[in-house]
C-alpha cells in the first residue's frame, strides 16, 4: 500500500526541522518540542506522523539514507567488478558537511542503545552490509561475507572516527585506507601469485 | 609531581560509582548527582575531583583503560612479530561483559562531541594508534602506519558495531574478521610471492 503523500511530504519537512534544530544547538537538543517549534506548529503536529525523539532521530538519519543511495548508485553506475568495489569504499570513506552532522544524530541514537535497543534502527548497518557483498562477490573476492564484515567495521570506524578526531581523518588519509583496503581484498581475488605482473602463479 | 594518594583512591571509587549508576540505569543517567548519591555522599566530594558530568565519564572509561593496558601487555608478553601483531588486534576485536558498558559511555561522551569538542577524550586513540604502529612495524608490515590507520578505523567500527548489533558480532565473526586482516597486513611482509609454500619469491 503506498503511504500517503502528505505523510511523506510532512516526515521530509520534519526531517529538515530535525537537522536544523541538531546544526543550530547539537544532536542532545532534538526534542518533540524543539522541532514542533522549527516547524512553527504544535507538537501534536510532529507527533501526528514522528511519535517520539528517537523516531525523530531516526526519520532525519532514514531521510539522509535515502539521498546516499541515490548519490552512491550514480556514483557506481557504469562501474563493475574492482572499480565498482573501490568506488563504493571510497565513498563510504568520505565526508560531505551534512553527513558530519548525520553522523552526530547516528551516535546520539547509538547513545541510548544500552538503555533503550529497540529505539535503535539497523536498517543502515543491514543495508550497508549487503551493498559491500554484492560489490565484493562483483569484484571476484572468494569469501564475499567475511569482506562485507571487514568493510563494515571499518566503515563503522570511519563515521566514529570523523566525530572523535574529525581534524585527523583528513579526505586523503581515509581515501589511502580506502585503496589500501581495496588492493588487499580484491588484489589477491584473480590469481594467487599477485607478484607476477601477468597474474598467474609460476 | 606525583599525584596525591588519596585522590588517584578517590577518582577510582569516583570511576567505580560511575559504573555502577550506568549498569543499572545507563550512561545517560551519570550526573554529579547520581554518582555522588550512589557514593553516600556530597556533591561537592564528587566535584572537588572530578568536576564536570563528561569529566565522571571520561575518568570511568580512563580508569577502565589503564586496566585494558595491563591486560594486554599480559597478553601480549613473550609474543613477538605477527604474533604480536594477531594476539593484539584479537585482544581488541573481543568482547569482555564489562567492555559493553564502557563502549556504551564512550558513546555517551562522543554524543556531546558536536557541541563540546573540547570534552572529548581522545588518549585512547592516540594511545591504541600507537600500539597499532608499533605492532605493525614489529610484524615487518612496510607502511606500519597506514596498518595503524586501517587497525584503527576497524577497531572503531568493532566497538561502535557491538553498541549497535550486539547479537550479530558474534566473537566467532569478530575473530574471523581480525584473522583475515592480520593475515593481508603481514601475510606480504616477509615476500611478495606468498602463493609459494616456501614463502620466497619465484
Amino acid at each position: 500500500m503506498p503511504i500517503d503523500v502528505d505523510e511523506t511530504q510532512r516526515r521530509k519537512e520534519i526531517a529538515q526541522a530535525t537537522l536544523a534544530v541538531a546544526a543550530r544547538d547539537g544532536a542532545r537538543a532534538i526534542t518533540i518540542r524543539a522541532v514542533a517549534k522549527e516547524l512553527g506548529g504544535s507538537t501534536a503536529m510532529v507527533t501526528n506522523y514522528v511519535p517520539t525523539r528517537m523516531a525523530l532521530i531516526s526519520n532525519a538519519v532514514r531521510a539522509a539514507e535515502s539521498r546516499w543511495r541515490t548519490e552512491l548508485e550514480d556514483r557506481v553506475a557504469g562501474l563493475s567488478g574492482k572499480e565498482r568495489l573501490r568506488s563504493t569504499v571510497e565513498w563510504y570513506l568520505s565526508s560531505e558537511p551534512e553527513d558530519l552532522l548525520l553522523r552526530a544524530l547516528w551516535v546520539e541514537m547509538l547513545s541510548t542503545a544500552h538503555t533503550d535497543p529497540a529505539g535503535v534502527d539497523r536498517r543502515e548497518a543491514h543495508e550497508s552490509r549487503q551493498e559491500f557483498q554484492d560489490a565484493a562477490a562483483a569484484a571476484g573476492v572468494p569469501d564475499a561475507e567475511l569482506a562485507a564484515d571487514v568493510l563494515s567495521l571499518l566503515t563503522h570506524g570511519y563515521f566514529v572516527a570523523t566525530v572523535e578526531e574529525p581534524g585527523y581523518w583528513t579526505p586523503e588519509r581515509a581515501g589511502r585506507v580506502a585503496r589500501a583496503v581495496v588492493d588487499a581484498l580484491a588484489g589477491d581475488a584473480p590469481a594467487p601469485g599477485r607478484s607476477q605482473p601477468t597474474g598467474k602463479p609460476a
